[in-house]
C-alpha cells in the first residue's frame, strides 16, 4: 500500500467503458505501478482491497467515483491524479453522433420506425428506463444486471400485457433479424430459431451451430431468471410461440439452467403443443430421455447445436397429435426401474405427480392404498412385498389394483409393465387381459409395456397378442410410451396477446440504445452503415445525478 | 366384510410361492369370493384391509400366518378353511430331488465345484444365511429385499475382502455365464457387460440389446443402494473391475438411480482409468456430457441399449490417457454458461471442488477473492460487475486472478474462456497471452476455450494463434475442453483384491439355491439339464421355527 492516490468525486457518473480507458490511461502514465477505477460499490471496494489498490483513509459510497493511483513515489501517484481531467476529455471528444436525445421519449420520436431498445445503464437506474421504453412499444433487450426480481416481474407483466418481449435483465445476448444485440457473434442466417436463458451460453450455441454450418433465423435471449417460478418462463413462453408461429424457423432449440418444476412443464406441453421440433437443453437437468414427442432432450450445448443442425436439414416426422389425456394416468408397475424411468418422463410435463417411489419429496403418495392425481406405484417396493411374492410372479394385487382404477371416473389412462423371463410368471398374459378388457369397455386407455424376447419361456409374441386383443396398446420400453404420452399431452391455455411478427421478419432492425456506447456502434457496424440498421444514442445521465433521494421525489410527482 | 373366516397358524413358514398357491386353491374353491393368505406383517394386515379381507376380531404377528376367506355364506367359507392342510400338501408332494440338505454348508459340501449361492429367504433371515454363503467362498445372488443397510454393508465389507460379489440385496437379476438367476430374460451371449444397482433396470437393458441384435457378456446386479454414500459402491466398483479385465466384454453399461456424488465420482474415475468405453445410465441424473473420454453418457434405457450395441460392433478410439491431473484445476470464466456447464462436469469427477455459482450447496466458495481446491469462477456474476465493465469487454480483473492462480503451487491447471464476437472486447489475446506464457513458464497447463466463428471482429484464427504460442491448448467449446480434462483424470485407488474371472467364464455355473424353489428350477432348466447348469436347493427352514429370541441365542451361541 504503499505511494497510493486516491480521488472521490462524489456523484460523478460515467460510462463503464470509460472508467475501464480512464484506468488504462493512468495506469500507462511514466511512474505508475496500478491504477483502479472504479463507482465505489462494497463489492469493488473489497476487489480493490484484494488488488492492494485501496488507502484505509477513503471514505466513498456506492453513487461516488473512486480513482486510486500507486506510482513508483508519491510525486508520480500526484502527477497521475492531476490526469484525470485531461483523460477524460480525450475520451469524450471521440464518438460524434449528429443528434444526441436526452431522453428515450425524443429518441424514439426521432425513430420513429424503432422497434427494440437496447438498455445497459447501471442496474438501479434500468427498471424505470426499461418501462419508459415498454411504454413506447419498444421491444426492450435489458443488458443491465443488479435489476431485482420483483421488477423483473412487473416488467414482465407489463410486456407480456402489450405482446412486447422483455429480454433481459442480465441478458447478454441476442440475434434478431441477423443483426447481433450486446455480445453476439456473427453467424450466419438459417432456420434454427432459439430461446434462451442464458447469454454465453446462446453466444455458445449459435458458434456451434454456426461452426458445424447450420444458421440461425432468431436468437432471443431471455435473461437468466426467466424460467424461476417468481417469473413463470413469461418471455420465454412469448418467444417460443413467436417461434412456433414464424416461417423462417424449422427447429427450435431451448436452452436454460434447470427450470422450476411447474415452469418446465408448462413451457414443454407448450413446446410440444407446436407443430416444429423443439430441442431443449436445460443444463444440468435430468432428461426424462431422448426424443419424446415433437421434444428432444440434449446433454451440453455441443450436443444441442448437433441436433439442431441435423433437424434443420431434415423433415422431422411429427406424430398426429391424437386425444389429449382428459383425465388422470395411473401407472401400476411391477418393476421399480421401470416406474422410476416413467415418474421421470412425466414429472417434466404433468402435475399434480404422486408415487410411492418419489423422485422430490412433495410426489409421496400419502395413502398408497389410494392413488390421488397422476399417480405411478412400484408394486414391487418393500411395503408391498413383504412376505409375498413379487408382482412379477403374483399379479394378485396388480388385478386387484386395476379393477379399483378402472373404477375410478377421474382415470383417463392406465399404464402397467409386463416384465417376462426366467423366475417371472408363467403366463401373465392369462391373468392380466380379462381386467385390461373390463378396464377398456369402462372407457379407459390401457397401455402395456411388455418386456421380453423372443426366447423367454412365456411366448412373447402370444402374450403380445393377447393383451393387444384385450384392448392394450402395447410398448417394448419406456421410452416408446412416454413418447405415446407426450403426444398426447393438453397443450396448455395461453393467457396473453402473440407478439406480432412485424419486428422479427426480414433482414435488420431500427433501435434505440440508452447506456454503453458500445452497443449502439456495434448495431451500426453490422449494418455497414445501410439504412438494414439502424440506431440511435441516448445521452442518458443518472435521474437527479444519482441522488436517491431526489430520484425518489421524482419518481412520485411522475407517477401522479 | 360379510361372511369372513380366518386362521392364524403362529410361528409357521412357507414359501411364498406356497403361499401364492394356498390363496389361489381357496379362491377356486366353490362358494368362495376371495382368500388372502399372507405372513401377517402390518403392511399386509393394511393391504388385507383395504381389500376388505380382515376381520375386526383377528390378532396376528409379522411371524405368523394369517388366512382369510370370504364365502358367499358361513358354511362355505368354514368349508374352505377345512381345506387348508390338503391344498398344503398337494403343493408339497410335487418338486422332488434326489438330496435335498438342510443346510447351506451340507449343500456347498455336496456340490463342491458351487460358486454361487442364490439367497431369497425372507429378509430378517437373509443376512445370516448370505454371510454363511460368504464364509463357504460363494459369491452371493441375494435376492431377498426387507435387509438392513447396516447388513448390507458389514456383508459388502466382508465379501470385498474376500474377493467376492455380494449381488444385492434387493437384486432382482443377473445373468451369470449365460445363465439367468432370480428375473432374468432370455438373451444371447455377446460383448456387452453390464453392473446395475436397477433390477427391472437391467432386465429392459438386457432386454432391449437382445432385441437390437447385440449381446450380453455378463449382467451383474449390485443392489438398489450399492451406490449410496454408506454402502459406497463396492459391489458396482468389483464388478466394473471384473467386467474391465474380462477378455468377453468389450463395452460396459453402468446402470443405477442417481448415486451419492462422492460415491459417483470414484466410480466415473474407476470406469475412466480402465481400457473400455462405458455408458453411464444414471436415471436421473444431470449427464454432464455425451462423451468425455471413455465415457458415455445416455438418457434412458433405450438409449443405452442403442450406444451399447452400437460400439460392440466397432473399434472405439479411445484417447491415450495422459499425465494426470496432479493438482487443482481452477477455471476463470467470462461466460457464465460456460462456468456452469464446465462445473456440472467437473462435479461427476472431482472434489472438493467450488463455485461462486455453486451447483450444491456446499460447493459455495467461501472468500471470492481466494479460490480453495479445484474452483469454477464466473466472472461475469453480479458480485464482479457492479459498475464496471463485463469481464468480455474489460480483461483487468481476470488477468490479476490469472497471475494469482500462477502463484499457488497447489495449482496444475488454469482454464479460461475468451468469447468474440460483437460488443466483445477487440483484441483478447494482446492482453491474455503475456499472462499465460507467465503461467505456462511457471509449470501450469492453461486451457482456454474459445468461442468465435470465422465472421466475427476480432479474427478468429489471428486470437487462436496467438494465445496457442503462449502455450495454452485451444478448444472450441466446454464439451472438448471436459474431455481433455477426463483423460486426464487420476484413477482412484483400488484397495481390494480383484475378483477372480474364474466363476466368470465360459458358460454356464454351478450353484446353490436357498428360498424360492422356482429360482431353483429356473437355474436347472436353463441348463437343460445339463452339466453347465448344476444345482441344489437346500430344505431351509426359519432357524429356532422363527422365534426371534431363540435366533439371538443361537447366534450368540454360533459367535461364541
Amino acid at each position: 500500500m504503499k505511494n497510493l492516490q486516491a480521488e472521490v468525486r462524489p456523484g460523478a457518473y460515467y460510462d463503464s467503458v470509460v472508467l475501464m480507458q480512464l484506468q488504462k490511461g493512468l495506469a500507462a502514465l511514466p511512474g505508475i505501478i496500478d491504477a483502479g477505477v472504479v463507482m465505489a460499490t462494497d463489492a469493488n471496494k473489497e476487489l480493490l482491497a484484494a488488488m492492494g489498490l485501496l488507502p484505509d483513509s477513503v471514505t466513498a459510497k456506492a453513487d461516488d467515483l473512486l480513482i486510486v493511483v500507486q506510482g513508483q513515489n508519491e510525486q508520480a501517484a500526484q502527477a497521475a491524479l492531476a490526469q484525470v481531467n485531461v483523460l477524460l476529455q480525450q475520451r469524450q471528444g471521440r464518438a460524434a453522433q449528429a443528434f444526441r436525445p436526452k431522453s428515450l421519449a425524443t429518441a424514439v420520436a426521432h425513430l420513429p420506425t424503432s422497434q427494440f431498445t437496447l438498455i445497459s445503464v447501471p442496474g438501479r437506474y434500468a427498471a424505470a428506463v426499461a418501462e419508459d421504453a415498454l411504454n413506447l412499444n419498444q421491444h426492450v433487450f435489458l443488458y443491465s444486471d443488479n435489476v431485482s426480481l420483483a421488477d423483473e416481474v412487473r416488467l414482465k407483466q407489463l410486456a407480456r400485457a402489450k405482446g412486447l418481449l422483455l429480454m433481459g435483465p442480465d441478458c447478454g445476448t441476442a440475434v434478431i433479424n441477423g443483426i447481433g444485440l450486446g455480445f453476439a457473434n456473427r453467424v450466419r442466417r438459417g432456420r434454427i430459431g432459439i430461446v434462451a436463458a442464458a447469454g454465453t451460453g446462446l453466444q455458445a450455441l449459435t458458434t456451434e451451430i454456426h461452426n458445424l454450418g447450420g444458421g440461425i433465423s432468431q436468437a432471443i435471449g431471455v435473461g437468466g431468471r426467466d424460467l424461476k417460478e417468481e417469473v413463470g418462463g413469461v418471455t420465454t413462453w412469448q418467444a417460443l410461440d413467436l417461434l412456433q408461429r414464424d416461417a423462417e424457423t424449422a427447429v427450435i432449440v431451448l436452452v436454460s439452467k434447470p427450470p422450476a418444476d411447474q415452469v418446465a412443464a408448462t413451457l414443454l406441453r407448450a413446446a410440444q403443443s407446436g407443430p416444429k421440433p423443439v430441442i431443449i437443453n436445460f443444463i444440468g437437468y435430468a432428461p426424462p430421455g431422448r426424443r419424446l414427442g415433437n421434444l428432444f432432450f440434449t446433454s451440453g450445448l455441443v450436443d444441442a447445436a448437433e441436433h439442431a443442425v441435423r433437424l434443420s436439414g431434415e423433415v422431422v416426422a411429427l406424430v398426429e397429435k391424437r386425444r389429449p389425456l382428459s383425465g388422470y394416468l395411473r401407472g401400476l408397475f411391477s418393476g421399480g426401474t421401470l416406474a422410476y424411468e416413467m415418474l421421470l418422463g412425466l414429472q417434466a410435463v404433468l402435475a399434480p405427480l404422486y408415487s410411492n417411489i418419489p423422485i422430490r419429496p412433495h410426489q409421496q403418495l400419502p395413502d398408497l392404498m389410494q392413488s390421488q392425481g397422476h399417480t405411478i406405484l412400484d408394486l414391487g417396493e418393500d411395503a408391498f412385498t413383504q412376505g409375498r411374492l413379487h408382482p412379477m410372479m403374483d399379479n394378485d394385487l396388480r388385478l386387484r389394483r386395476l379393477r379399483q382404477e378402472t373404477a375410478d371416473p377421474d382415470v383417463d389412462m392406465i399404464v402397467l409393465d409386463v416384465v417376462l423371463g426366467e423366475g417371472a410368471h408363467p403366463d401373465p398374459a392369462v391373468e392380466l387381459a380379462p381386467v385390461i378388457a373390463e378396464a377398456v369397455r369402462a372407457g379407459k386407455r390401457v397401455v402395456a409395456i411388455v418386456v421380453g424376447t423372443e426366447l423367454d419361456p412365456q411366448d412373447l409374441n402370444s402374450q403380445i397378442e393377447r393383451l393387444a386383443a384385450a384392448g392394450a396398446h402395447i410398448f417394448p420400453n419406456v421410452s416408446e410410451t412416454l413418447d405415446y404420452v407426450y403426444n398426447r399431452l393438453p397443450p396448455p391455455t395461453r393467457d396473453f396477446p402473440p407478439v406480432s411478427l412485424a419486428a422479427f421478419t426480414g433482414e435488420g432492425l431500427t433501435a434505440v440504445n440508452v447506456g454503453l456506447e458500445s452497443f449502439y456502434e456495434s448495431v451500426i457496424g453490422q449494418g455497414g452503415g445501410a439504412e438494414n440498421a439502424r440506431a440511435v444514442q441516448v445521452d442518458w445521465r443518472p435521474p437527479a445525478g444519482g441522488n436517491e433521494k431526489l430520484m425518489a421525489i421524482l419518481a412520485k410527482m411522475k407517477s401522479q
